[in-house]
């Protein structure tokens, strides 16, 4: 199965978000609103239960609550035509990527850890523009907290499901 | 904000489960399917971080893993024309739904516990015929376990968000 880790934002920052994504994304209907803190691995069940759920735990234990926050957008134009809330880059988000790539959890990282959340996306070169140049013209001024993170699986239909959450700093 | 509890299938009952509903089902993209096990409550976040969920988790540890079958869809009809997977009840299931009405949680409910998965909804009388017609021959033979529920919270979209997820039979 193809599992994946995010973090979901409180419900203020994700309305905020999903009043673009509506518009913007095509990923819409398939996930939440998210920063994604670990990039999907496919793993069988067994594994996830007897061996990174562990781990996960352990993590969380080791993690302390933090928050972040968020002042504009930004794009990962011209690779893509992404546009995503840019979260601010602090130790703690960095830290917790770091850690969600140790011992048994696959460590393959195609793209440097940049966290964000992404508003709009698969946009054509005339759409991506118009859109950009509106929405990087925006102030964001949100402070948000991050208590958990949880791990998600994907169905058939690409659409994604929570199968655990954990807390951090609890054991 | 609004709160819901549900449990998600396994991942081979949800990709069932969404090949009826991506075509029958405008909730499709909301949520991925589930058992409602708790019918949606409006509660302040205070609240569900001091009490309630403390009380989730000793509902939670209180309760052992357990199965379930499905054999058959069924409908709400004449009340509405909601189709769904029947989830053949259990003394388990139906305790589970007892259990997440007492103490600090709202203890209201509309309707009587039917232990389901709604595979289509708000189809017009025709369409409901038609679809329910066809889709009663169906037999299936599909065991299923509960390992956990979730709780979730409402977007402004209409779509849900997990907040947290308790395993059962663990403290």
């Amino acid at each position: 199965m193809r599992y994946g880790i995010a973090v979901f934002p409180s419900k203020k920052v994700q309305d905020v978000a999903n009043s673009y994504r509506k518009r913007y994304d095509p990923h819409y209907a398939l996930i939440p609103p998210h920063i994604t803190v670990k990039e999907p691995f496919e793993a069988e069940e067994s594994e996830i239960e007897e061996k990174i759920i562990p781990e996960l735990k352990e993590i969380a234990k080791n993690t302390e609550p933090f928050s972040y926050g968020i002042y504009k957008v930004s794009s990962f134009s011209p690779v893509t035509n992404t546009i995503y809330l840019k979260v601010e880059p602090s130790e703690e988000i960095f830290n917790l990527n770091e850690q969600l790539h140790t011992g048994s959890l696959p460590d393959k990282k195609d793209f440097k850890f940049v966290p964000h959340i992404t508003i709009a996306q698969k946009l054509s070169d005339d759409e991506f523009f118009d859109v950009y140049g509106s929405l990087s013209m925006n102030k964001f001024d949100i402070q948000d907290n991050v208590g958990r993170f949880q791990l998600l699986y994907q169905l058939e239909n690409g659409a994604w499901s929570v199968y655990e959450t954990f807390r951090l700093g609890e054991g």
